[in-house]
């Protein structure tokens, strides 16, 4: 670690709630919603129809910009590039969608001029200037009914805005999903304004899912199931729907971020192209072998092991090999590392808090050195393949390109 | 490829239907089922309640020993253990499932025998006696309502025979999913007489999972998604399942065979130990990291690229890491191809037959060379960071080794 002692740390993923947006959600008497009827009276955020046991506990943490000034500050990031957490605005009907998206951008960037004042203010360890520090992703009017215009307006507002950097975004689009030909235009206006898209599940998988013989089982295994396994499988769902809908053979330059390091994507890529060489329906749609297109997406590191990132840039590193017409291109250490370079680190906080010993969350966590940061911080390094300077970007400075920090 | 045209091929995954199986399917009138009432009068396999596009096309292939025998003469591979394609027994009810098991275990082994006899009256490009070269997994009688003992029974019947080798079987068990405590005298006896059991997925996601709104969407991408991505889920969820159940915990020694090389599991495991760990219901039930038990697990090598295997091989490889009380250890080489050891090659024939231009299925393939098995075994020589042994070990000779060929 001692070699990275110089680098520059940004936090892609790393989510919040406005306090417009709590206010709103503690109003609602149906999910999602939070609400206090746990045993001990905290604040509990439900969030699907179905919820595994009432939800997660959330504080100041979710809300307030000390809280993760502090956490940055404590943990050497330089910038955090925030971003709504789930659910974002689903659950609206199509006006309150829009005038919320307006509503939240306009706090997002309150939040980071508050958080510049914090850091002006205080000896944060940080080498970057205070008014970097603290950016956004937007957030978008996407909920059933919402004309498509709206959505491209957001875009562009949120383009004029210098806090705001890009555009979180879930899986289920207008209602839906994110390959429905409606939301054309909204590919065509991002790839335009080079906006980076963040894409970040939110639903898992099925209603079903937690019956008997459903594909989480009735055993009790928490929260377990649906967040390490159905997230990332709902990312590569909506992922996939995105490549075989031919919205990257339309929109090469779109700047797409998948969470959680593609999710479940990467792994089953060959699979999924040896699935679409072999099935009429799609044989011969695409320009090129679905894996060429996982060469054109962004990645966060948020996966908690080294193998884990290895594997994701190899994948990435081969993409050309699979561009139509090309010449069989080897893989080399330099495709890889320009695979790596399509990568950046995250943290998912406030999620996974650091716990007691027997699992419950340490709510006073002002003091608290989180794993989720160190692991996947130890996951960059501990990449043998990996040079130096791959892993410096791996760190920041892929974002800080990126994003132009 | 020409240093390793002395290897020897064993083919851990490949299918068939008995023809006693093939006759009750074509008697059903509820799915699943085969029917003729495609547009072309051609016989379709239906298999789940919401069947896309009404089936896919079967014939002989499915069920002939004769053109198995020369598909695998024409790819040089020397040794089959065939097995059961879904849905397996699981639509039957009890009694007709220990019924159909205890046929389906003979007609399995009529099966090899009739290879034997083909073998030795051809001129098969094989190295390994005519005996050898056809073994199967039988089937067990998983079924809701079966009771335990009876797949008890089952297993040393199986085990009794000298030419099935293991079991196959889906992610439902007994109807309530293989972590339900009922299946413990199976895993108990399995682990016992070292028979190796073969986990399959057959229903990938939710019923609702094509609904607009769902994981897969409404836009027509034929097969592709529920294959590509909801089989390797299904599994995903079924091993993780298990692994948090505590079952690798009872039953050290069971020999768990893991289809498409782990699903999504491998890509998720260091997300899986993450969310344990902060999880109250689950982090202190297991005696391991969840990482550990990867390594206990056996892989196929039907990942169709290079890099997904070599991803699989070093999540095996860095198991022992996460062994409880282990001095931390580091991977090395030495490790990885001990975890190469655990993987062995398959063709899932006869699924992903050969196509046309279009798309559509070449169904006299008595001259065709399939892609699915060139691109798993170049998948096996092109990868780059395995020894030549390493590979040939995962064509031929871990799977000689596990089942005693």
């Amino acid at each position: 670690m001692s070699k990275m002692s110089r680098r520059i740390i940004v936090d892609c993923h790393t989510h919040i709630y406005t306090k417009r947006l709590v206010l709103l959600l503690r109003s609602r008497t149906v999910n999602p919603r939070i609400h206090t009827n746990s045993p001990d009276g905290s604040e509990k955020l439900a969030i699907l129809p179905q919820e595994v046991s009432g939800g997660r506990t959330v504080g100041p943490q979710y809300w307030d910009v000390r809280n993760k000034v502090s956490f940055m500050n404590r943990h050497m990031i330089d910038i955090s590039i925030v971003s709504l957490a789930n659910p974002w605005l689903d659950f609206l009907d199509a006006p309150q969608a829009v005038t919320s998206a307006h509503e939240c951008n306009a706090d997002l960037e309150q939040y980071c001029f508050d958080a510049t004042q914090l850091f002006a203010s205080g000896q944060g360890a940080s080498k970057v200037e205070a008014e970097r520090r603290m950016k956004a992703f937007g957030i978008l009017p996407l909920a059933e009914g919402v004309d498509p215009k709206e959505v491209v307006k957001s875009l562009e507002s949120i383009a004029s805005s210098s806090s705001l950097c890009g555009a979180i975004l879930g899986s289920r689009g207008l209602g839906k999903g994110l390959d429905h030909p409606e939301l054309e235009p909204v590919w065509a206006k991002a790839a335009e304004l080079g906006l980076v898209l963040f894409l970040h599940p939110h639903y898992g998988v099925g209603a079903d899912a937690s019956q008997p013989s459903g594909l989480w089982g009735s055993q009790d295994n928490g929260h377990v199931l649906p967040l390490a396994l159905g997230f990332p499988f709902e990312t590569a769902a909506a992922t996939a729907r995105l490549i075989l809908a031919g919205v990257f053979d339309r929109h090469p330059n779109l700047r797409l971020l998948v969470a959680h390091s593609g999710g479940a994507l990467p792994i089953l890529s060959s699979r999924l192209a040896s699935c679409v060489a072999h099935d009429p329906h799609v044989c011969n749609r695409l320009k090129h072998d679905p894996r060429y297109y996982l060469g054109k997406l962004y990645y966060d590191a948020v996966a908690y092991g080294p193998e884990e990132l290895e594997a994701v840039a190899n994948i990435i590193g081969r993409a050309d090999r699979y561009k139509s017409g090309a010449a069989a291109a080897k893989i080399t250490r330099e495709s890889v590392e320009k695979g790596v370079q399509r990568m950046m680190f995250g943290t998912d906080h406030p999620f996974f808090p650091p716990t007691k010993s027997d699992g419950t969350v340490i709510t006073d966590d002002q003091t608290e050195t989180w794993r989720s940061v160190t692991e996947n911080l130890e996951a960059i390094s501990d990449v043998a393949a990996w040079s130096h300077s791959a892993k410096l970007g791996v760190a920041g400075q892929n974002a800080v390109k990126l994003f132009g920090l």
